[in-house]
């Protein structure tokens, strides 16, 4: 059975979900990122870059969310979560999620881990890092809004592997200081989620973690 | 025929050298980032992210390195660029790659583009930025050197979609202030990669840009 390391209100989410969705059998491991496990020796032997999510599957270890999702998708096809076969639909979804991964992620980290970013003790710098997450996580969400999020589900019809990476990263929007007011579909598209079960199996976990 | 638009010297060049080495028919066209052409209207109607690289193909356009370069891969098969049977093996390339797009290119970004995560007329905020670069990119190919590159290729015997990602981003290491000499893999590598006709080709379209 596939072990799923993870921590409450983080990225590791979406995976969470995924592996509820297509009804795999899983364990989920609880890192406690606030003691600072995942630089532990024990959490490092398994994942070298200290990060959530980890998947420890039987052939090894696999990491990144949209690795991830893909790999959930791939391993139980019965469920439908992405067009394996179809190379320009595939592209778009993993484009989605290397966005929300590279862009939207990396924007909302500026706000807790900015010293991954200057010196540690660079107060001023960090402290700037954390003013302007407002404006860029806004920014990405009001391009996903007008752009990216077709409705009723991520890629239209089908719902597919970018819906609870967007699902995770739009539970950020009030805490990373952004007005969701001014996006009715990401708005939808997260109550929708919400009434999913395998959603509310996923957060049902992570609570009891 | 698809249409790579493509800036020197940019993660671009990823997919330029995968095109190159499946034997696909494709034109290059050059975006003049230093003049913004990125923001104009035109180039936004296509990619309303204002980023390279962008492909647009018979189907409408795609973005993002990862999902270009899988998307380049499972469109010419018999290239053999990724096992896109084996959900495992696949994982990993594709956990190396969005390691490269969030992480790596991510650590590279805050040397130039500083303003994204910070208000572009705080230059000490920019400068601490910029001063950090040696210090993240560099410890980012450390990981890559120690852990992830199995050699010859990335993912070891096989020539994979990860190769041509890892080639474009240790392109940037004298540049942004990394000592390459100890990354012996990484260098060797790079140089393995020169060699490949296909590295020569598509580098070689883009000095003729
Ligand atoms: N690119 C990775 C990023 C993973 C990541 O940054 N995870 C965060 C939680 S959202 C983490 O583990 N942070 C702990 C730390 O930085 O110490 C992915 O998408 O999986
Ligand atoms: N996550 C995207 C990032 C693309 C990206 O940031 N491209 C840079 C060049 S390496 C760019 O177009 N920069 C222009 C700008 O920021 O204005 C990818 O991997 O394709």
């Amino acid at each position: 059975m596939d072990t799923l390391y993870f921590a409450p209100g983080t990225c590791s989410l979406a995976v969470h979900i995924a592996l509820e969705e297509v009804g795999a059998p899983f364990q989920a491991v609880r890192v406690d990122l606030a003691h600072g496990q995942q630089r532990g020796a024990d959490y490092l032997a398994l994942n070298p870059k200290g990060r959530v999510p980890l998947l420890l599957t039987a052939q090894g270890p696999l990491t990144e969310t949209p690795a991830l999702l893909l790999y959930v998708a791939q391993r139980f096809p019965q469920a439908g979560l992405a067009p394996l076969d179809d190379a320009f639909t595939l592209a778009r979804i993993q484009a989605f999620n290397s966005y929300l991964c590279s862009t939207v992620h990396v924007a909302h980290a500026h706000g807790k881990r900015g010293s991954r970013w200057v010196d540690a003790d660079d107060t001023a710098a960090i402290e700037a890092m954390r003013r302007k997450v407002p404006h860029s996580y806004g920014e990405c969400f009001e391009l996903i809004e007008r752009e990216l999020l077709q409705g009723p589900w991520v890629m239209g019809e089908h719902y597919t592997i970018a819906d609870p990476y967007l699902f995770t990263l739009a539970g950020w929007l009030e805490s990373d200081g952004v007005d969701p007011s001014h996006l009715p579909k990401v708005l939808a598209h997260r109550q929708r989620m919400a009434e999913r079960p395998a959603v509310q199996r996923a957060l049902a976990r992570v609570q009891l973690g």
